[in-house]
Parts: C-alpha cells; sequence; structure tokens
C-alpha cells in the first residue's frame, strides 16, 4: 500500500478568495484560475512556489507486437536510435523542453539493443530486450511488472531528491500506441475497434490490424486484467510498468505530475488501479490525436490544458502546457487586487 | 488603398520540407508544424526569425450604451482605474506578458475622464471622452473613426520602428463586448441573438438587455453598414476603429499579428473589409467564451491556438500563444533529421 498525501483543501479554499480579488471579472481567467488553485493545493500555500526545476523523464523501450511492422509506420531499430537523438539534444521534447527551461533524461528499460556507448545510467534500471508480443505471449516474465514499476518509482524519487517541481513522462517505443490502447481497453472496457488510431501515421489497414492484434491480446489475457500487475504482465510492457510507477511515486512524494499524451494516459490508468489517490496530483498537459487517450483522461477526470494535434509523444505535447501552469502561478502572486482600484 | 505584401510561399514550401525531413513522423507535430510554416512565410526564411520583441498595445476606451449599467456587470469609472491598473503593471495582461518577455503599452483612445497625472504619451492619441451610445446615436462624429484608424497605424508604426517582431492588440473598455458584437453582426448579417454573450459575467437578464441594444444598433445604423468607416462611425468606437488601424499596419509593415479575443476579432473583421489581404499577416492567439469571437474568427479562416476558457480582454489569452509560436520556430530550426539517424 502506497500512501499517497491529500493536496491542502484549505489553500484551495484561499487561493479561490484570492482569485475573487484579482483586479478581473469574476472567473475571466479561466483555466488558468483553476490550476492556480490546483497548484495552491499542491503546495499547500498561496500563491504556489514557482515552477523552476521541470523534468522530463522519457521512458525507452520496443512494445512486443508480432509481425510488428504490421502496426506501426516505422522500424523497430528506431527505438535505439532514438536513444541516441535524445542524449544529443536533438529530438522534438529536447528542443521543446529547452523553451521552458526544462531537463531531459532518458532511461532505457526495454529498448531491444544493447545501446553500446550509452553511458551507463542511461541503461541503469534496463529490465529487458524488448517486451513480448502481446497478441501471442505475455509482455513480461514473472516478477518484471514489480520491478519495472520499482524502478519507476526510483527514477521518480532520484528526480525528485535533485529538486524536481514538476515531473513529465515522455515515452518513446516503436508499438507503444499499440500497447497503450490495448490497456486502456482492458482497464475499461471499451472495445479495441473503438480505442485503437493511427499512432505515429499508419493507414487505414494499418490500424485495421492494430485493431486485430489488440483484439487477440486481450482475448489472450481475458482473466487477468482485474489485478494491475498481472494485467501489465498479460498486455502491458516494461515501460508501461515504469511509468505507472513514476506518476505513483510523484503523487506519494507530492510532487505534481503533468501528464502528456497516449502512453501516459494509458500508463496513469493502470496506476490509478495502484493507488487510487494519485490521480489528484497529476494534470493532463494536452490532447494527443490517438482516441484512447481521450478515454483515458474521461476516466481519470482530467481535461486537456493545450490541444495542438500532437501526436509525437516524448513528453512533446505536456512539456508545452509547463507555459501556462507558470502563467497560473503568476496571475495569483503578481495581479494586482480590486480593492486597489482607484 | 493600403498595399498589403504577400508572404512568401517558396519559404512556405520549403518550411513544409523541412519539418517532414524532422527526426519526427509525419505531422506528428500538428499544430506546431503549421505555425512554424506560417512564421517562414511571415519571414521569407527556414528558419524564421526569433520572436523576441513581442509588443502588446492595450487600446482603452469607454465603449457607448444607453444605460450602460444594463449591459456591464462594472460601472464605467472602472475604464480609467483600469489605465493606471496597466501603467502600475498590475493587470493581468501584465503579469501574463512578464511570462514571455513581452511588452505593454496602454493607450488612451477614448477613456471617458482626463486621466489627470498620467503620462503624456498614453493620451497622445485620444480621439474623444467616450464613444457614443451606439442604441441612441452614433458612435463617432464624422472623421474620428478615419482619425482613430490612422491613430491605430501610427502605433503600430512605432512599434515596430522600436523593433517588435510580433504585434498583439489589447482591449480595455465597459461596454466593449456589447460593441464588437454589434460589428460582427452588422458585417456578417447574423442576429444579436447568436453573438451577444455574457461579457465580463452579466446575468441571463443582463444578456437579454445586450441583445436588445445591439438589435437597436443594427436598426438605427441600417443603410450604413457595408463601407467600413460608416460602421465604425455608426455602431463602432474609437477603439475599434484605432484597433482595426493597428492590424491593418502590422500587415502592412509585414509583422505578424497575434488576435486575442472578442473584441480584436470583431476589429480584424472590419479591417478586413479596409485591407482584404491584410488577414494573411494574422494568427488567433485563443478562443474567447464569448460566442461572437467564433463568428468572426471561422469568417476570418482562423482558428485559434489556445483554448483556455478566457474572457478577459487586455491580450491576455494572444500573449500566452507567445509561447506556443515560439516552440514553432524551435522545431524546425533546432530538430535533429531523420537523416541523421544512425
Amino acid at each position: 500500500m502506497i500512501e499517497i498525501p491529500l493536496p491542502d483543501s484549505g489553500a484551495h479554499a484561499d487561493a479561490l478568495a484570492r482569485l475573487d480579488a484579482l483586479v478581473k471579472p469574476l472567473g475571466a481567467l479561466g483555466r488558468l484560475e483553476e490550476l492556480a488553485a490546483w497548484l495552491c493545493a499542491a503546495h499547500g500555500t498561496v500563491p504556489p512556489r514557482p515552477l523552476d526545476d521541470v523534468r522530463v523523464v522519457v521512458f525507452a523501450g520496443d512494445h512486443g507486437v508480432a509481425g510488428a511492422s504490421a502496426v506501426s509506420a516505422y522500424p523497430r531499430e528506431i527505438t535505439a536510435a532514438m536513444v541516441r537523438v535524445f542524449l544529443a539534444g536533438k529530438s522534438g521534447v529536447n528542443v521543446l523542453a529547452g523553451q521552458v527551461g526544462a531537463r531531459v533524461r532518458v532511461v532505457d528499460i526495454a529498448v531491444d539493443d544493447d545501446l553500446d556507448g550509452v553511458p551507463d545510467e542511461v541503461r541503469a534500471y534496463k529490465i529487458r530486450r524488448g517486451s513480448g508480443a502481446i497478441d501471442v505471449e505475455d509482455a513480461l516474465e514473472a516478477g518484471e511488472a514489480e520491478r519495472a514499476f520499482e524502478a519507476g518509482r526510483a527514477i521518480a524519487d532520484a528526480e525528485i531528491d535533485a529538486g524536481a517541481d514538476l515531473l513529465i513522462p515522455g515515452d518513446m517505443g516503436i508499438g507503444n500506441t499499440t500497447v497503450a490502447s490495448a490497456l486502456v481497453a482492458a482497464v475499461l472496457g471499451v472495445p479495441a475497434e473503438d480505442v485503437v488510431g493511427t499512432g505515429t501515421g499508419v493507414d487505414e489497414a494499418g490500424r485495421a490490424r492494430k485493431v486485430a492484434v489488440v483484439e487477440a491480446a486481450l482475448a489472450r489475457a481475458a482473466g487477468r486484467t482485474a489485478e494491475p500487475f498481472s494485467l501489465l504482465t498479460a498486455l502491458g510492457s516494461a515501460c508501461a510498468a515504469a511509468t505507472a510507477g513514476f506518476l505513483v511515486q510523484g503523487a506519494a512524494r507530492g510532487v505534481p505530475v503533468l501528464l502528456d499524451g497516449v502512453y501516459s494516459g494509458a500508463a496513469a490508468l493502470v496506476a490509478r488501479e495502484i493507488a487510487p489517490d494519485a490521480a489528484r496530483w497529476w494534470l493532463a498537459g494536452h490532447r494527443s490525436t490517438e482516441p484512447s487517450q481521450a478515454f483515458a483522461l474521461k476516466a481519470l477526470g482530467l481535461a486537456p490544458i493545450l490541444d495542438l494535434g500532437l501526436r509525437l509523444g516524448e513528453g512533446s505535447g505536456a512539456v508545452q502546457a509547463v507555459s501556462t501552469l507558470r502563467a497560473a502561478r503568476a496571475i495569483i502572486a503578481e495581479m494586482g487586487l480590486l480593492a486597489d482600484l482607484a
């Protein structure tokens, strides 16, 4: 049982009172006001502390699907190559994180490559080379889901101990939108047809193959989806388990977490099965174009902050919402009061 | 006839080619890719130049409505008081501009107050004290719409000459959502009932009174709405004319303009009647909660970048979209290429 602290309802009420006293019509700053009050509750103080130290952790790993080429527009080798792109600072999330001064760390959880020459710390939490093909076999061996979950918790702890004010989970892995769809379908009992999207850009025939893969995985895992670690073992992946651990530990430490797109949405659904109160510490950074994310966010009671039509993953959408969170903090910290009007 | 330059279609095509070559799936950065290509076309170069110098100009003025207290939740005196809040740096847009390093300038176009003690440059373009009550009289005297339009152009010129890379029109004025609704209804031929919203927060009875005011204004101005200056004279305001001039001059100088909410949307509709090609230089910063903005943006062919439920005005929504524009520039300027993948 992982204990999750409660956000401070007194600070939340104080924040709402202060927002109403600011020099603007009541409620005129819309979502910014809601986010400002949320941050006050998270930090237990009005105004909330600055969100100076923002950290993105990209969980990299290959996701097993038999005949993976059937469900992705890109070959499996891309995952390992992208790890090197993250390390070189040239990925989408590296560039977008640079815009808000956030750090990006990539961790190899299950890349199907030895990643020779990559710094040891990147591989320190590696669980296995690739996860199993969920349509024909379990994603993980016994015990691996738990180990990956604990790895995600340890990674969150390290970032928080180093000063993180805000955590963002990123993802990189060929096949991972298929696994995300399977997890969302399994947790919510939604048909594969409804949750599967086009991922990084497959055509309609590719999407039909993804639906078939998810249906096969759901059928194979029948009876093992109610318990979250058994679910992760049957049709998740090492990255999904690690991301879930990361999300839960952020909450356990009382540090806000900004979810990214389809992958962190799926991991969050599973994480909530493990620690139901953890969702109080999560915000949804952006709306992805993948349909399973909408199902996940609705179930989590989260509304995305941005909607820019993104489907890159990596944490690239969430990191842009950092500007909005900082704007929310700024209004409650810096605006004048109606009472001061001449 | 104000000449409007064409954005560079060659740079736009080059930008699309480069975006497709970046280390990401085709189109995966959604709206950011579209905005990056737009900026390249505006600047005539790939990547576009940084948007370092962003300037918000808040056009302040009282908007005439007979019995103004019937259509606004706030008294007319608020407009003058708010000018002092802008000068003190304590308004919503001041705070939000600070987050992106943008400057805020407030200009008194038609505040119904002498603003004693306020710096002269704030009042240098004042057209009159308050605009006429559009439900019972013309908003402006003959020639004032043209003078206000030229004032807006001169203000844009001054900001551009001082180095502006991006212009944002802001607005402050009790009664201004009523005038914006009237302008949108007149230009598009939409019933008042469809375009009038709750502004800064009137109740349903207040909204019904606003509808009646707009209907009276439209009836009074019948036959004079086709020519834009005659329209501004009959049921606009000095601020609406000045904002329209500001928008047109940004375009004439080839400087991107980021529209804010309902007020700049209405001014943009009128400005496009004056200079049809000017709209090529405009982007919509955010979706306002006021219904007339949706009509205006649809007619202008613009899709809002952010949707945060704001209804403050001042430029407060648009200034937050500066982060998104900078993110769009960053991806095309800084991301690696697919061709460099190992």
